[in-house]
């Protein structure tokens, strides 16, 4: 393994310790350029980018002397307080992830699983240095009112190109919380009409009056089901739905919607598949009572294919497609909340894929390594009866939106979703080797055949995590206790060699 | 003034005329290199984009053939029932917005009021293509755990550059309703932590699991108050505070937050001084009485500077300056929602500050003109007493940050506040003669000496605004009846001729 990352060719050692001048983009290129004739690793992996660090590089204690610097000046006018690095984006590279005190780490959170492609890849970087890209930037439209012209084809390249199975239509936003609240509020206009008797049923006076007032039934009292330790997101409308932790959800008013348990497995799933099936349909059971008794019905039940905020927990696709089945026999709407698991990390594009549902989710949310935002949905029936009910001023962002397209087609050029499963089983199989030499730092290990949405449970996570610094390596956790990974989709099997003994000299420690 | 028109030089014509190939980039700097040798026009003024078209150009009528071809593709997979038009930005310019057949718009509706400083402006092209940009594009970070080491720096020489007077720290958001939501957050928790007695005092075990359960206390039954015809955004919490119009509020659940009377002023303002005042102190007296008698206590009162999507409702700076004393008085924070007033088209940077305030709003919120969004605030107290309380992904967007900060230099290099304030008295006045002689057309004129943020009534809005179209200018409405005007800060004294010449010709129609 360690003779695997001392002979990878093309790599600067000296990488972290240059001068201090900014890295251009030409300088950035000129070494892309050198990608043509890179070294194939031991491996046989053609490394996606050659020109990364060989390794990590720790030259102080994080933060160093001018992290701390930067760190005092953003205090003053920023929240500092959850502060994890003061990054250099400009000496980040690939899955390498610089300070400004000379470390370069490798980097398995990926701001939040939201960096897909790697820190400055090149082809990225061509997409945002377009003219086209430059348009987009300084004429953002009004896209409601004022779309521009090639709007369509962005979208047919980029957003739609990708749409799950069975959804050909979609609605952009901004970030996961909009997405999602977006597909709210698209359900709750569904939900109404249904009730009202169809598209052509107008409004009645009493739902106009009531609704300027915030009461029912023109702001009616229907609910959306979310699942215990579910996260959709931090505005009024997706916080009701989140139940994370207290942190996320204290002091900020809350409407009074359903909360269904969402399955609590023992890992690994298939030793306990009895049990675990039988929990799941106790899930499934109590998810019906509300749907039917809550005193604010559902218009639509929400799910994460792996609930990652909540602490990485998985269910089974035979739950999901219960779900699935319980929102048809109950007429409400199914929508997946991809924007954690979207975009290729558990090995296929879209997790739901996972589940083999025989109709597709009514909405599929994303945002995070899309670097854009919105809901997907097929049935035409999602389109509000009436124009201007869905609307906002900039109501998403061509300029993101020809980024996710160049995303889109870096992932397909490099096939990094079948690789990301490979990777993935390789380096689950390396976790689970180190789970049976450390049984107390890894526990119920998670994510087999999800790609690399992988996590464990620690019962000294926050230390792991700080430890992992010390050796060059950015872990996230989730929940109370996990420990979660969330590499970019240009993570190889040798960075999951790298990642794998450095992670033993943490529990070594 | 049509002699001036005619004579303005470094114009094309055939501007529109051009062959279907794009403009590119380097076309418009050769096109921006020429303002060196720019005319002045006949009215003394330095025309700021001497190559826009000379004035609107009509070839079909709008929608055209080629928009048509390309409303209906996008309609396949893109909500077009609010399109007002299908736009070319390639070939839109300065003031004026193009179409794919041809049509070049004097454009002062400027994307809901959001462009700031032209299409295709060269200042913000030079940012848009800058290393910086780039690198803040494909690398995003999630600013709250891993911001990158010059974003203080850019804060600093930007967005906080312009902070109102008594704010200077920033929480970096990505609309306007989000900028709202977040301030909503911030006041939740303030006034929670007051009640709880500081900063010190610990969540209660009451808090905690009821906040999960999304009851009170730990979701607690506070509110916001807001205005009658306000308009704030229309995610879940925003929406409850808006009241503009019953198709942004249908069918969305909303909580039960109270709404106070906006003054309905007469207009002229200073013809009614009398009755105003008293409308005025009547809605400052049930305001109130709603913060001290309604069943869910507001932490906070949100107001606009000037009622915008409401129909463009003004009140004096005496009942702002009531309503600051109000909140001082029962103790709860002022927010003024500046996401349409900011950046510069009232004739002040910031709206408030045409109030004479003598102690500043505890937050205000922005978007819109200024490309990105968020709130500013001053008091320390305001920072939640813990991290992760107020956090997201992205928190905000560099690149955007960065747009702003050329946006705000391009407004101080043309002086562009002042010169506004000035366009905007010349167009007000001239906006009082027609109002004389088409007194049917020109109803309640309203702006005087708030910039270019002038609306008028009319019986006939939306065929004005139509017809608008056919005479080459883009026109917003607000509310039931209002034509309201929000040009961009680059709108001249030349541009305002052109404007009540076009507008005379509908309503002489």
């Amino acid at each position: 393994m360690t003779s695997l990352l001392r002979t990878a060719r093309c790599v600067r050692p000296a990488f972290a310790a240059r001068p201090a001048s900014r890295i251009t983009p030409i300088a950035l290129r000129r070494r892309y350029a050198s990608a043509a004739t890179a070294a194939v690793a031991d491996s046989g992996e053609q490394p996606y980018f050659p020109d990364e660090p060989r390794e990590p590089i720790i030259q102080t204690s994080i933060p160093g002397p001018e992290s701390k610097k930067a760190i005092e000046r953003l205090g003053k006018v920023f929240d500092t307080r959850s502060l994890n690095m003061m990054a250099d984006y400009q000496r980040s590279y690939g899955n390498y992830i610089a300070d400004l005190d000379g470390n370069v780490l490798l980097d398995v959170y990926a701001q939040i699983a939201s960096i897909p492609v790697g820190y400055n890849n090149a082809s990225l970087q061509l997409a945002a240095t377009s003219p086209e890209m430059a348009s987009a930037l300084i004429n953002r439209p009004a896209l409601g009112n004022f779309p521009q012209h090639d709007w369509a084809e962005i979208l047919e390249t980029g957003i739609l190109s990708v749409a799950p199975k069975g959804l050909d239509q979609v609605f952009t936003g901004q970030s996961g919380s909009d997405a999602n609240e977006l597909a709210y509020k698209a359900a709750f206009m569904w939900k109404r009409q249904q009730q009202r008797g169809g598209a052509d049923v107008d409004f009645s006076a009493e739902d106009i009056s009531s609704a300027m007032n915030n009461q029912s039934p023109g702001a009616p009292d229907l609910s959306i089901l979310s699942f215990t330790s579910a996260f959709h997101g931090r505005l009024f409308g997706s916080l009701s739905t989140t139940r994370s932790k207290p942190i996320h959800k204290l002091d900020i008013p809350a409407f009074d919607w359903p909360q269904a348990p969402f399955p609590a497995l023992k890992y690994p799933l298939d030793q306990f598949a009895a049990e675990n099936a039988a929990e799941e349909q106790r899930c499934l059971d109590e998810t019906e009572r509300l749907i039917k008794e809550w005193h604010a019905p559902p218009a639509a039940i929400i799910v994460e294919p792996v609930q990652s905020e909540g602490g990485d927990n998985h269910a089974s696709p035979s739950f999901f497609r219960g779900l699935r089945a319980l929102t048809k026999k109950h007429d409400i709407l199914f929508i997946v909340d991809e924007v954690q698991t979207g975009v290729g990390a558990t090995g296929k594009f879209w997790a739901h894929e996972h589940w083999n549902l025989t109709s597709p989710p009514d909405m599929v949310t994303f945002s995070k390594k899309a670097q854009t935002a919105g809901y997907y949905f097929g049935n035409n029936e999602l389109r509000p009866n009436k124009p201007y009910r869905q609307f906002n001023t900039w109501m998403g962002d061509p300029a993101r939106a020809i980024l996710f397209r160049a995303i889109i087609q870096e992932i397909e050029r490099l096939n990094l979703v079948e690789s990301t499963a490979q990777t993935g089983d390789y380096l689950y199989n390396g976790l689970a080797r180190l789970a049976e030499q450390y049984p107390q730092d890894i526990q119920n290990l998670r994510g087999r055949g999800q790609g690399t949405f992988i996590a464990w449970d620690s019962h000294r996570r926050d230390d792991v995590l700080r430890k992992g610094k010390g050796v060059g390596i950015n872990i996230g956790g989730s929940g109370e206790r996990a420990v979660r990974l969330r590499p970019m989709l240009i993570f190889q099997r040798f960075h999951a060699d790298l990642l794998l003994e450095r992670l033993e000299r943490v529990f070594k420690s």
